[in-house]
């Protein structure tokens, strides 16, 4: 099994009401592979809340101005140091800031995670579909980081067409034991992969992962599969 | 920039004493992707495990027999649920029961984590480099669960070659403004992205992933870039 990830050149700066879905079935083709069914498009959450509109004024000569709209995007505050805020946004996600950021922004803007990222996954699929006939899996990810691991990565906040978990419970192993429980969040490994084409500075907020395996494609959702309720979390 | 990851077929059960590095050379010749300069292999944890002997003998009729052998291998409990533990390993991985497991070993043996995962990736790492003359950068990867999210992903315990976090502090964003912390764990997500084609119960235990950046190698470890220290960990 082989898989191929590109990242997408060459996207413009995107407005509020962009249609995205253009943008990528575009932007593939540009970048040699247009879309086809079994692809997997992982879009940004920065060109998704741009998208949107979903973009708040925040005033540039004060570097905390956007704290108040963290405390308004959270649900309940996990932990405090410093100017750093851990805190389960009403979305349900857990990670700093309640997902603001500035980076990549004009200057008096910041970014709010999407309203509902399952949603916006399933828009972008479904303008994809089409404009090509194409059955593509969607994700769209950010940047979060994790207690006790140092360094970001990339992982799932909405999904569409494609599994959040790979459920291989019940499966047989290579010895042909039974395994009981191999959960594998696959929307945020595929999230995680496509990070290492669209890195950080390089205006690359797309990447395309060709070669996944046609029985990962599925209804699913980020919210229902992979949110943990808190009542089942031990870290809350 | 597009990277290809391709699992390794027809790697034989691992006995200890392997020599694994001759292992991946063979497996990526036969598999069409003879090791070169600036590829990253990533290795699984339980063929490491296997090669380097780490593995325990557990009452293959107790489903518990094996607990006694997660309290030695932790130094702090953070949590239990149940049969669950979460703990903080003696190499300072949090995880649950200490990284354990049974799956895809003999009846009556667990594997334990390798004793120093980022000195396994060295030698495998070495003993490549030997063989071929190719520096690669080399992974030693396992299965992770997270807080707040469902579902496993993989992680890197060891690594060696490859910068472990690739930082983009300072560096421009695409509008021109410094970007402050952008520390991306690239080899957590190389590791999880190797998971991708590795699955949990096909007999690929080993990736190799072309295209990564020249850049990104270096030496570095997981255990001085990626592993928190307590005392600046947030959930500990």
């Amino acid at each position: 099994m082989s898989l191929t990830i590109t990242g997408l050149r060459g996207i413009p700066e995107i407005d509020r009401g962009a249609d995205l879905g253009a943008v990528v079935v575009e932007a593939a083709a540009a970048n040699g592979v247009p879309l086809t069914t079994d692809d997997v498009v992982v879009v940004t959450q920065k060109i998704v809340s741009k998208a949107e509109g979903a973009v708040v004024d925040v005033d540039p000569s004060d570097p905390l101005s956007h704290k108040p709209v963290v405390e308004r995007e959270s649900v309940r505050i996990l932990r405090r140091r410093g100017e750093l805020i851990i805190s389960e946004t009403r979305h349900g996600f857990v990670c700093a800031n309640a997902g603001i950021d500035l980076s990549n922004m004009k200057r008096g803007q910041a970014a709010l995670l999407p309203e509902d990222s399952d949603r916006s996954a399933r828009r972008i699929r479904d303008r994809i579909r089409a404009l090509t006939t194409a059955e593509v899996g969607v994700i769209v990810s950010d940047t979060f980081g994790r207690p006790w691991r140092r360094g970001l990565t990339d992982v799932a906040l909405g999904c569409a067409g494609i599994g959040a978990i790979l459920d291989l419970r019940g499966a047989s192993d290579s010895l042909g034991r039974e395994l009981h429980v191999t959960e594998v969040a696959v929307v945020d490994e595929l999230a995680g992969a496509a990070d290492l084409v669209c890195g950080k500075s390089e205006g690359v907020p797309v990447a395309v992962i060709r070669g996944v395996d046609h029985s990962w494609f599925r209804s699913s959702s980020v919210r229902a599969e992979i949110v943990r309720d808190p009542s089942e979390d031990l870290f809350r």
